[in-house]
């Protein structure tokens, strides 16, 4: 396992950990600069936050920083209830294909979407097999449009408390399952986005990190699970303040061969959001030393 | 599947549903009380409940009123730190049976704890193997002494939300792993309560409802999950109100033979709880002939 605490090169920052602080949004730009500056070598940006700064523009200042992209968040959201969104759903997802191949992303991360309509606060049905069935179709397809640009698909498994109304993919297994009915030949284009938050409490996360191996293990995410958790979405932990054994998870991805960036993601509406940008890249900086 | 519509005679009122109306506590004996008037035929109490009321009074009520127990709540939290808290977990769910018992519940309802001391936001470690090896530990033991009594024990899995404080079995798959390891010959001392709640988003349901079958399906909870859903604890929604397919559960269920009670447990701090509790009883009716 590789030893995190000399330095932090194996950290990236997913951007939305420094979306908005103090209730102003601080823009990519920034951030990127404040990544720089302190020697972060690879992001996560989400693509509202590549829209506000342009997309060409955000490329440019990647090159010039050096910095690279560990996934681009993100593509997915397939469920549909006719034909219009359905197409909406495609169209979205190719312009999501694009803007990664532009940023040179290694994945393009995928949350598959739950019931349709549950996010505005009404679903248009209770069928989550339909919605499940759904993701599939909308995989396979996306998956021929990803391998045409060879941009490899992550799929995000979310924590069963989203099941309604973000991803109805909410276990390893789950996605796994998805990934070899589409990609038997583990061919490297499909495979999962590990995130601590999501998966902790599986009974059978180490089998499944196993099951998935080095060529399905395509982004690891990190942050931690607070107790209590005070809001479903924006309340999760910086790494070493809740009880996820980060380390013991890390170590299982490492075993089968994964050796890229432990990416932190913190939704943090109460606590990290509501500090200066910089404090927050360097308590990641610091925790990814000393809890991941 | 039997049809809910003409009547409720399969309807049973878990007491927590209306446990503080409104701010104030509303007693044991006068939920009973409002349950027979309404031809409410069963409920599940609480065990504070019950103490706060009496247990030989609540059983001469109960009596009384010909209202019989669908399950008893609770017992469990069998993670611990050191061997003082490892026997008083022991000697409190000696007198969880026993009441039990006094009342003539079917079966005693578990909720296995999560990491020692987290429900009281400080876990005492990060290891949820070690949590899960001290459930399967307390439980086999807690078996002897269920097993001498005739009280059958009922796992209710929790959902994943609740790993860290609450309960650290978290599938029904896992909870049936647990059956078949201390219960192989399916003698019905062991199986699960299968709340709507925290099981509606798993992929395996119907398939470990099928495994589960007959003999380890000891109790069906229903309730709603809201969308959004504000609160991780207090926030669920009333049957009909949310996105859980019940009548499709129910169907699972009954399709391997479970003919019993479908209990209707509604923590709602913000909703229910701040209504007149005859209200959410005839709420409960209503929506138990349409919805379940």
């Amino acid at each position: 396992m590789r030893d995190f605490r000399p330095d932090h090169r194996w950290l990236s920052m997913n951007t939305a950990t420094v979306r908005k602080q103090r209730g102003e949004p601080w823009p990519l730009p920034q951030i990127l600069d404040a990544c720089a500056k302190r020697g972060v070598r690879a992001v996560s940006p989400w693509r509202d936050q590549v829209a506000a700064a342009g997309l060409a523009a955000t490329a440019s200042q990647l090159k010039a920083h050096g910095i690279e992209l560990s996934g681009y968040c993100r593509g997915g959201l397939f469920t549909y209830t006719d034909e219009t969104s359905r197409q909406a759903v495609r169209d979205d997802n190719l312009r999501a294909l694009d803007e990664a191949c532009t940023l040179n992303a290694p994945c393009l991360v995928l949350v598959v979407g739950g019931l349709p309509g549950a996010l505005a606060g009404k679903a248009a049905h209770k069928d989550i097999a339909l919605a499940r069935s759904q993701v599939a179709e909308g995989l396979a397809w996306l998956l021929g449009e990803a391998r045409a640009r060879r941009m490899p698909l992550a799929i995000e498994p979310l924590h069963p408390m989203y099941a309604a109304d973000r991803a109805c993919v909410n276990t390893m297994a789950q996605a796994l399952d998805l990934c070899d009915a589409l990609d038997p030949a583990r061919s490297g284009a499909l495979g999962v986005a590990v995130d601590a938050y999501h998966v902790w409490w599986d009974p059978q996360l180490q089998a499944q990190i196993e099951r998935a191996g080095r060529e399905r293990l395509l982004a690891f995410h990190v942050c931690d699970w607070l107790v209590p958790t005070t809001d479903l979405l924006e309340d999760r932990g910086m790494m070493g303040d809740g009880v996820i054994d980060l380390p013991r998870l890390r170590g299982w991805v490492e075993a089968v061969g994964f050796a890229g960036y432990s990416e932190v993601e913190i939704f943090s509406r109460a606590n990290w959001w509501q500090r200066d940008g910089g404090e927050v890249i360097d308590t990641c900086i610091e925790r990814h030393r000393r809890c991941v």
